[in-house]
């Protein structure tokens, strides 16, 4: 049975294997550049881990966890553009070492690369594994979308919230596990759990990511404290904050978040104590259990031998500490 | 049979009922907009016609066909940012109309959605198909690259400029006609001398386009005539007129290339001159004529009856004649 360790080792030697055309070398170097600083490789490894539930052999599975993790990393290169992100995990990001072209083309021809990889696999299930692809592939845009149109807003509900980061993060997780299990031979029903298993996690992943950007140690975060609420970033402890502020206290966020020439970090510390006041990140720490509890619910249902599932509950855990 | 203009019928009536997600309306709209403003539907009209060539019954041609218009217009909504084009067709591009993260997402989602349509046809080939299209699409950001890195370099010679639109512009015409004969039944060798067919039209089409940037009627053109001359993109007759052009003639060139305060009519009506003197127009249509012969060699080897090919061969002398 494979560890998260196990399946990361794997990705990443696989990543390093890699082929991609030697030219044009404007178009490839920026692309082998995104694949090879790094990140967590956790979809890819899920991809693999869910695989590994239904069946001992992963082979496979390599080529479409391969798919998945360059589907994100392109995710990443076109969101850095739009986001004006110059860092991403300690690098620069390519808009930013190249410039937005570079990062425009390089990133569209890393979702082909995907499906390339992708199809790579038994030949009887790439349709399913397409189509589940490119239903996840739209989302996360839409998601996206959201994202950038809920930094404009302030009336964001939520469950507009919940919404957003179901297509923005959860779902992706969720088609990695789904893909890793069918390729492991799984019945369709246990392909749904763990969908359903992988979404919950994504849920309690992002609304952890969201405390991790205001009381996170930078040191195991790899991100600026703080650069959620500077970008004025819609997360679940803003949106609680946004509900649940009466009167004077609400109009002093709105104030907060309309105010573009605060100082960055006077603003970080305002918004700080504002949360403090309203309790929010006790709210938001319930949510995230809340979710936890939902993804074990569902891979309890799975009907494969508990033992079996060990690496992936101990993934699971591992997430909801943020030791990865 | 179908004509060109009954298949491009069936694509306007077919794009205009196609379903895209109501919301985000700012992700949709836009791509609802880069459907409708029209274009020519050349290629997904040649999947329509290369099917027919094989086979009466056309209908599940018609999503592969609508994934190649899909794909073709994503492609030029990310180009247009890149080579910073307000208009296209006579109406605002995505990201002037809007914004240049909209023409990004957009685009981005538009490539889904033809990977969504190319696989709703028969099963047993969908796998080819999308091995072709995988590659098509590589191929074309691949020779948007080198059209890019050519803008800012002098030294490309003719074969440069050749391997250039080829991939940007003619393997996606013998893309769309292979795709087009497979579903129609095509043996695998008459499929592969369709996509060379449409490769060589494909040529043959870019020098015709090349040709009517300097010498077209801007009325049946549709763009304004010169453009390619003050952006510096290296079309064929610039890169002949290069190669043609000695000791203090190109020095002229060049000087009219980096001079980036002179006039764009004057330089228009400067670089012309030079063209006129080098006789490069007649070495251009020389070459568009030698890839048309190439194109109907091509078609005469595929092995179904004459009358079948009629509305192909109408189809590349309309090309030639450039009526469309």
């Amino acid at each position: 049975m494979f560890s998260l360790n196990a399946a990361r080792d794997i990705i990443n030697k696989e990543i390093s294997n890699l082929i991609l055309n030697p030219e044009p070398k404007e178009l490839y170097d920026p692309i082998r550049y995104a694949l090879s600083v790094g990140g967590k490789r956790l979809r890819p490894s899920m991809v693999l881990m869910a695989c590994n539930l239904f069946k001992d052999q992963i082979d496979e599975a390599i080529r479409p966890a391969l798919a998945i993790e360059i589907f994100h990393n392109f995710t990443l290169v076109h969101d850095d553009i739009m986001d004006d992100s110059p860092i991403r995990r300690g690098n620069p990001t390519i808009y930013n070492k190249w410039n937005q072209n570079v990062a425009i083309l390089s990133g569209d021809v890393m979702s082909f690369i995907a499906y390339e990889q992708l199809i790579q696999t038994r030949t009887e299930i790439i349709n399913t594994l397409i189509h589940i692809f490119n239903k996840t592939a739209k989302e996360v845009c839409e998601g996206q979308q959201y994202d950038m149109n809920y930094e404009l807003k302030h009336e964001v509900s939520v469950s507009d919230y919940l919404k957003m980061i179901e297509l923005k993060t959860a779902v992706l997780m969720g088609a990695s596990l789904k893909i890793g299990s069918l390729i492991g031979g799984a019945s369709p029903s246990d392909a749904e759990t763990m969908y359903a298993f992988g979404k919950n996690l994504g849920m309690a992943f992002q609304l952890q990511d969201d405390m991790l950007d205001v009381y996170g140690d930078v040191k195991i975060f790899g991100k600026k404290i703080g650069g959620d609420i500077v970008a004025n970033k819609k997360t679940y402890l803003l949106v609680k904050a946004l509900e649940l502020a009466k009167h004077k206290l609400r109009e002093e966020v709105i104030k907060l978040l309309d105010n573009q020439s605060l100082d960055g970090n006077e603003k970080i510390q305002s918004v700080r104590n504002i949360y403090d006041q309203l309790n929010v990140r006790k709210h938001a720490q319930e949510m995230a259990n809340n979710y936890f509890q939902k993804a074990n619910d569902n891979l309890n249902k799975v009907l494969v031998e508990e033992k079996r599932k060990k690496n992936l509950r101990e993934l699971a855990k591992k997430l909801m500490d943020r030791k990865i």
